[in-house]
């Protein structure tokens, strides 16, 4: 089993690796792991960041985040944003980049801990606990009265449904993951899709694959927001191989607080 | 009830429109209409044409294609395009802009007749009667082996979902109409719309009030490609208004051939 990960390069015969370098990429699940594909690494430029934002803001979630708002969403100043799964490794940078491109972003979460986070932490204009709204539609309306610019949608499934509806002509839904979908015998059905004909609505489904070539210009762009102060980082770290069971399993039920780590070795 | 309507100018107060013009756009069903608001009509510069091609092909319908085709579709020579209801007013105007584009074009209809139609006078590259096959998702993988890159759908529903199924990647869903769904009481649920995440899927609603603005250029281009026989033409005339309310509900049961066309009145 892989995942992304940061690491320190203690031999290397790829020209562009030497001992020493820190880079980040796909690596296995262990203190010390043998790389058979180096192109996939990517060398780690701002060392004076935490090297755990490379698992996270500055990696493969900060990149999706990025390519999500800015190449799928195109943000307008002004537009009205709805983020779910808001307080998450993606959803966290994505109402943040929003907030910089001059948007309203409201998002939504899991436990009014994560609610807060957003508005106290993350600068969210506003947020809800959709466990604790008994009308997720009329959530959306109290929160956005006047429809929805952008949704960019880590969840999928009823809340896709609810904010389609929802949705202002030339709106836009950046379908990044549905994570109420995935553990489904059968996924739930869809009824509001054909409100998108009359409303000019996209519907764009996307995954990071697709933007790797942008990672420099990211990095830079992402390091400065960081430094400004521009972007706030809620990491969930616990310790230990032996703990990622049980973070991995929470990712589900939402037990984490922000992007979920496992440390395995420190510098 | 208005609908759009092709007609000639008897008098006009209005600087724009004089007497004798030929002009098009929403009128009443009846043999004299009074237009109140002139600005909505549009003047025809292609009288050496049928009169009724300003109701279909150059009209609305042929708009709508043209924009759902070239703007929101963005064919690519080479690309694979499924059509449904292609044999439908805008159906038949999307497959052969199409393959004016260089791509590989196939067509669903509801009857042998209209797919021999698709494949003889509006050369489609294949065609399948969508009532005749037990299973829908196999005769698109039969017509398409490699997948779809653009999905002109008309239809939505059970055959939207089939064709979320096999869409390739970076694939655009052109969604212009649904007929399949207007007339339910609650509408079909999608299931298929995760896969737009993995295989970064657009699924793109519009409708034509938002392409006005290229009418003129439209008309152009439309009109030389019907001199040049790069676009044929089949409508379906029904003759008075008192045939008028069989061929409004036929519509929705596939009955017309082609472009549903009232005669009122003619030159």
């Amino acid at each position: 089993m892989e995942n992304y990960g940061v690491g320190k390069v203690i031999d290397s015969t790829h020209p562009e690796f030497k001992s020493g370098d820190l880079v980040w990429g796909m690596s296995g699940w262990e203190e010390y792991t043998l790389v058979y594909q180096p192109e996939s690494l990517i060398k780690i430029n701002h060392t004076e960041l935490p090297l755990s934002y490379y698992t996270g803001v500055l990696g493969m979630t900060g990149l999706t985040a990025y390519a999500g708002v800015m190449e799928v969403g195109r943000p307008k100043r002004g537009d009205f944003v709805f983020v779910s799964a808001a307080s998450g490794a993606v959803g966290q940078v994505a109402g943040q980049l929003a907030k910089i491109a001059g948007c309203y972003v409201v998002g939504s979460a899991g436990s009014d801990e994560k609610v807060d986070l957003l508005k106290t932490k993350f600068g969210f204009d506003d947020a809800f606990n959709y466990k604790s709204e008994t009308d997720f539609a009329a959530a959306l309306k109290r929160c956005l009265p006047d429809g929805i610019d952008i949704y960019f949608d880590n969840v999928g499934g009823a809340t896709l449904d609810a904010a389609l509806l929802h949705m202002r002509h030339g709106g836009r839904v950046v379908v990044c993951g549905m994570i109420s979908q995935y553990n489904l015998e059968e996924p739930d059905g869809l009824r509001n899709m054909l409100c998108i004909i009359p409303k000019a609505v996209r519907v764009e489904g996307f995954n990071v694959a697709g933007y790797f070539h942008m990672y420099s210009r990211f990095e830079e762009e992402m390091a400065r927001y960081i430094k400004e102060g521009k972007i706030a980082v809620v990491e969930d770290v616990v310790e230990g191989i032996e703990s990622a069971p049980v973070a991995l399993v929470g990712l589900f039920s939402g037990r984490n607080l922000g992007k979920q780590l496992v440390a395995l070795a420190r510098e």
